[in-house]
């Protein structure tokens, strides 16, 4: 009772503190105070840079504002309210763009960023709940493709340990200046997972997140100095990694996994997804090997929708014709996924728009996801995952191929 | 994600530029090309910060010293040759401390700190060889003591997946600012593991690095600002964690672990060690529960060496008395190991070598390592687990208990 007591008054000391309901974000590191969240999603960035002349504050897909000093050397910033999710944002001291120690750091744009996890309102589905956990194992294989060591992940579903069975395999890749760390520290993929698994409504299955960066053993890139993004010589580079990697993970990624754990090897039992730049690997990789997967998803990124731009998609040629004869790719490709945020940029969402425009002119099967009020972000990729994983596998095996 | 894209391209193209045989270091994020190492040990830092008017490079246990602005924004400073192994280090931007967006981030300080890989000659045995790889596994479990879910890291031995055998255990601890990433990430205990493993030199285990911080379900830290390390409210805090994470570990973690591996789980098939702060926790965990560990390891951190000062340890009182009877002491514990840095501070080489002495004059048989040219870093440890892990599990239900 006493110790009730000193608990209650400890932790009402605590909220006495902080102004206007702001606590620290749950993705901070231990102790760290800031950044901040109150329930209007609003978030107070601070930062200690006495000596500093000018600092501002840059989220990626939020504000980019600057930061106003206060008298104890410190800077502060405040958010309007934002979208729930986790916002990956940088500091920019005198010019020098780098990451907020208060924050965990997640990898994305080819660094270790930090960035701000604003809750869901009522969301528990990527939260570690009181149900069976699955393991995410850090794998390591050596790739003739590559001519290096490569690691990946691999989530275990929570039976994997205590059954005999066999199971599907989801290949789920991170989007561009991400890595293999991503779907869980970031996405929490593998909470998403035991929480489906938990209630019933998804396959318990295996999930291999690769890095989505490789390049052939002894490839060096060209000089790309002034060659913008688009350019012949930049494709050529992007074009070349992307062709290492489909080569990694169909020729070294897959036997590896197959031979290591207890899968379901046919093409019937295997999937891809993927974020953005995942997503339009998603798209190469899977339609280059049909006889390797049946069920394809592209979240927020899809058959090179960049490139794409408004020409529209024809179902009778694209992907090597796959799709010319809709019954037949409908009973050969069980599920095909794509999904964007409503508030993503306006090229991200037009692109995904008119792929699904174009599938339905051309009369085949697929699932086209929305998610409400969410940007290029992880929250549009976690309700992607949600939506995605309690289709795959369900009807394998029933459904005449 | 455009921008993303063009930054990895853009800065792959960088090798014709290097000079005097400065090469990107391999703790580097992909295409970094700083900092670089070259092949006197000489680590090259450079950093851009157009705006910034004074900075300064800090490593933790190096030159702390100011950069050079370059006319292109970019600021440089080269290092005299270092130690091997892998330095912590951050670069204060006008008063601000950061992390390198270069390096890949380690958490380490409290932070995800930046750090450089100086490669150390003729040492590959915690590189990836071309050997059988274990598996590291993160684990998630619902703790009575914190009252939170926490997670640790279970490296398993290469065969664990393809045998029926049951494994003995090594508790594995981080230093104090670190957590539980450290030991494969900065310290590559899983290659130092599959190496030793596949050499024959050392019996497959099983190893478990927790979070060696813990809070105990409802407990409120008070607030340290002001407080500096070593002070009574500092080390009531310190105290208070170190509890909560002996009953974690005893009470919640190893029967959780002895659940879900196939574990041997009696006290001849279980050791702990730890680095520094991780040092200090093994020596209270193992002897408060000599009924639970015959393995005992201090690497730079041992039997509170810092609160120990010039003080020599009481064998004969020590430890609850453990010690009193040397010989029975040598039955039980099957190992207890110190080691220390010969470049460590002096205040922890003598913390070390007082202990190492006391151990002597109180005939504890024990086995007192140093590491040659090395400070209270990574490389330390990493030898520390080559030196340490052969020694485990070898006489364990042979010699007389």
């Amino acid at each position: 009772m006493r110790f009730v007591a000193v608990v209650l008054l400890a932790t009402s000391f605590c909220f006495a503190q902080e102004q206007g309901g702001f606590k620290p974000a749950t993705s901070n590191v231990l102790d760290a105070q800031y950044p901040k969240v109150d329930s209007n999603s609003r978030v107070q960035i601070r930062f200690k840079a006495p000596d500093a002349s000018k600092m501002r504050v840059n989220f990626w897909s939020g504000p980019k504002a600057d930061m106003e000093k206060q008298p104890d050397g410190f800077w502060t910033f405040t958010t309007p309210p934002m979208a729930p999710g986790l916002h990956y944002y940088t500091i920019i001291v005198d010019g020098a763009e780098v990451s907020d120690p208060g924050s965990t750091a997640y990898f994305g744009g080819g660094k270790w960023a930090s960035a701000v996890e604003v809750p869901e309102a009522g969301a528990d589905y990527y939260q570690p709940e009181d149900v069976p956990h699955g393991q995410v194992r850090q794998i390591w294989y050596h790739s003739s493709v590559t001519g290096k060591w490569r690691d990946a992940f691999v989530y275990l579903p929570p039976d994997y340990d205590t059954s005999h069975a066999r199971y599907p395999v989801l290949y789920l890749q991170h989007g561009a200046g991400e890595d293999e760390t991503g779907w869980t520290r970031q996405g929490k993929a593998n909470f998403i997972l035991d929480n489906l698994i938990a209630s019933g409504s998804t396959k318990p299955m295996i999930i291999v997140m690769a890095n989505g960066y490789a390049s052939r053993a002894g490839y060096v890139a060209p000089d790309l100095t002034g060659k913008p993004f688009g350019s012949p010589e930049f494709m050529q580079v992007m074009q070349e990694r992307m062709g290492a990697f489909e080569d990694d993970m169909t020729q070294v990624l897959i036997p590896f996994v197959d031979k290591t754990f207890r899968t379901l090897s046919d093409r019937d039992h295997r999937a891809m997804a993927g974020l953005s730049m995942g997503g339009m690997q998603t798209f190469q990789v899977t339609f280059d090997h049909l006889d390797l997967f049946s069920y394809i998803g592209g979240f927020s990124g899809a058959a090179n929708v960049f490139a794409m731009g408004n020409n529209k998609l024809d179902t009778k040629t694209a992907f090597h014709g796959a799709m010319a004869d809709p019954a037949a790719f409908a009973k050969r490709v069980h599920l095909l996924w794509i999904g964007v945020g409503t508030d993503e940029p306006e090229r991200m969402r037009t692109g995904l728009k008119n792929l699904h425009a174009a599938l339905d002119e051309g009369k085949i099967q697929h699932v086209f996801y929305e998610s409400p009020g969410t940007n290029h972000e992880w929250q549009t990729w976690r309700r992607d995952l949600k939506d995605f994983a309690p289709r795959l596998f369900q009807s394998a095996g029933k459904q005449p191929k």
